[in-house]
């Protein structure tokens, strides 16, 4: 069975063709600048060079053409015939609180996704776009929808719930959600396997620390609590976001600047990283600069670390415990700084990370200690393979 | 050595009058409504019955006089002469970075605070106003102040600042301040008394919990965190204050409410255990409504337990460890529930509280099973002793 995974931006689409036999990633590839001028395509077939193709692409839909006409290249192409495609899987950002788990995509729930769209004003157009661009192109083929908020529905309401007005629950649904939810599901899991455990005796703190972070606690393999909230702007320092703030900081920034949409603007997309050492929101750069003595890149990096330790602290307490930390995503996986400095406070938990074994970059290695009670282990997310498993397990049902 | 301890409010002012040699009370009152019709002033001499005065008392300057008259009065006085009053401790709220301790105040202090008014537009501005009454009164008798933000500037800057735009911090003081300091140094301190050890040996979780709450991380002796920020709004769930949410929300509420101030409003003044509960701001009522099966009164006590929780092991993170919790203020030191089910879950970290040793209310006592490696205490705290203190010794040099 081959499956495509998709994740629709407003302007991008990438895409993965999945052998579902081996789970083998046979195409992958990117569309950007979709609807604006120098628009491009980037497809991998995998063991060979990358395709570059620009083109006009004004909308989604002929961005999918184009994917499944790069899919059916004689040269680069994976596929003979678009019958050998048995189902389309989606990325979709916000299911609200009506989906816990992956669905089947049919009118009902294009419906509900539909009604989730003031809830992630920015990512569900784009992915309810990309689902009817495929539509369009592909009637026939079933497509399934997985949610970055779904694995977060398992929180308690006291984790969930904000201390302000309960009619803003009542009436808009205001809450935390959580995202990232498919990698924390993802790496959780496979941080079981890798202890050799039943996830439903362990207690994880699975860290996903990439341009935007989030840090969840995942008891018997149930996430009771994550940094990230009503949207992704809370939790740790992120690369352009401010993380936790005293709110009251929004109204004085919105009076210095004008109004509260250019303090959003500016929280969501000035701050963080970024925002705090001046030089740049990749944490590679911020290494640079600390290796320069730079006192900003320091402080940046010391307070995302920091941010870490704090939430490890909570979510230990949060679950009565911890047997595991996971670190995941483009900083966690590939930054032995930020998993070495973040955790070195945590020995009256019982964890102990090993330098040497920590020297590394992208790889899914223990780097806890032998006789290091929690253990911590590095996982490089695969957020497309759960895409392509959930899809494949329900359009087999 | 007498010593006043005023506390002013906009319309309010607190005093007690101290005898330094054995640091007793000898006279306390509260004036309400100054400058609005039906203020009043009730005062007590210590050991004998409270008088109410109501008379027209149109701003702080007539308010002080009539401090001075009711404690040189011959029925319910406790000075023979103004002579007697070797000095004025007063709490002033935000000093901003300027004061890390309590200072003599003098023309320059002066300026300092009132550069601090834009960081503490409701109170500085009163506290401010107290200190010329005195002046204007009594211009020999020596003032001291004492600030709540003072303890806590010994934070190290990852935990203090923002991840917000630097610049935000350069020119505008936007950081973490923290408030509840006078109390949190106060407990902390008779904390380590009352184990036996210096404070310099220990790592101490202090939880000021009344109708504003705090709690603090007293590593050594110093404040290395605290959960109330660059305003008292952040942190655990307050009587009608959010505490912490995702930032985003405040945009979300100003939009429904139609402008961000009347979003700070709600968020200051409608929220929190009042906010959430729909039925009062007053864990007492809280309790009651528990008791009777209420689901919103159990949601927002466990939302305050589940946030004390999960501080205390952020804090413990964040000092590499906890040797004791601190329980005070209005709920911290009454409220048993409170203080059991925010410990529950905390065995992995060495915490044991005694069901039977913590069913009681508002005395100073060691809460935890014999054999906790965590010791929990709880201290009735006391900021005017701790000004009283401060005023004495700045007086004396």
């Amino acid at each position: 069975m081959k499956v495509l995974v998709l994740n629709c931006g407003s302007s991008s689409l990438k895409y993965q063709l999945f052998d579902m036999g081996d789970e083998r990633v046979l195409a992958k590839g990117l569309i950007e600048r979709i609807g604006i001028e120098g628009s491009r395509l980037k497809h991998t077939k995998v063991g060979s060079d990358a395709v570059s193709i620009e083109t006009s692409i004004p909308d989604h839909k002929v961005a999918v053409k184009l994917v499944l006409d790069a899919l059916l290249d004689k040269g680069h192409g994976v596929l003979s015939s678009l019958d050998e495609l048995s189902a389309v899987g989606h990325r979709v950002v916000h299911a609200g609180e009506k989906f816990a788990c992956s669905v089947r995509l049919d009118g009902a729930v294009m419906d509900a996704l539909k009604e989730c769209v003031p809830l992630a004003p920015l990512h569900n157009p784009a992915n309810i776009t990309g689902i009817e661009a495929i539509t369009a192109v592909l009637p026939e083929v079933p497509q399934v929808g997985v949610f970055d908020t779904a694995f977060h529905q398992t929180m308690p309401k006291e984790a969930y719930m904000y201390g302000i007005p309960y009619r803003y629950y009542e009436d808009y649904k205001v809450r935390r959600y959580g995202f990232h939810g498919t990698s924390h599901f993802f790496v959780a899991n496979r941080c079981a396997e890798i202890l050799g455990k039943p996830i439903e005796d362990l207690k994880i703190i699975t860290c996903h620390l990439g341009n935007g972070s989030s840090i969840t606690a995942v008891k018997n393999g149930k996430c009771v609590d994550t940094t990230m909230g009503f949207t992704p702007l809370a939790g740790v320092l992120m690369g352009t976001r401010c993380g936790d703030i005293d709110p009251s900081i929004v109204k004085f920034i919105a009076e210095k600047e004008g109004s509260v949409d250019k303090a959003d603007s500016l929280l969501n997309k000035e701050s963080g990283v970024h925002g705090v050492s001046g030089i740049s929101s990749d944490l590679r750069d911020i290494e640079d600069g600390m290796a320069k003595g730079d006192e900003r890149a320091t402080l940046a990096f010391n307070m995302l670390s920091y941010g870490i330790t704090k939430y490890i602290g909570a979510y230990a307490a949060a679950m009565g415990g911890v047997d595991a930390i996971v670190f995941t995503a483009g900083i966690g996986e590939n930054c032995s700084l930020i998993r070495e400095s973040a955790t070195a406070s945590l020995g009256f938990l019982g964890v102990s990370v090993d330098s040497k074994k920590n020297d590394f970059r992208g790889e899914e290695r223990v780097i806890s200690s032998d006789d290091s009670k929690v253990k911590v282990v590095v996982v490089p997310t695969n957020e497309e393979l759960v895409i392509a498993r959930d899809t494949k397990k329900l359009v087999s049902l």
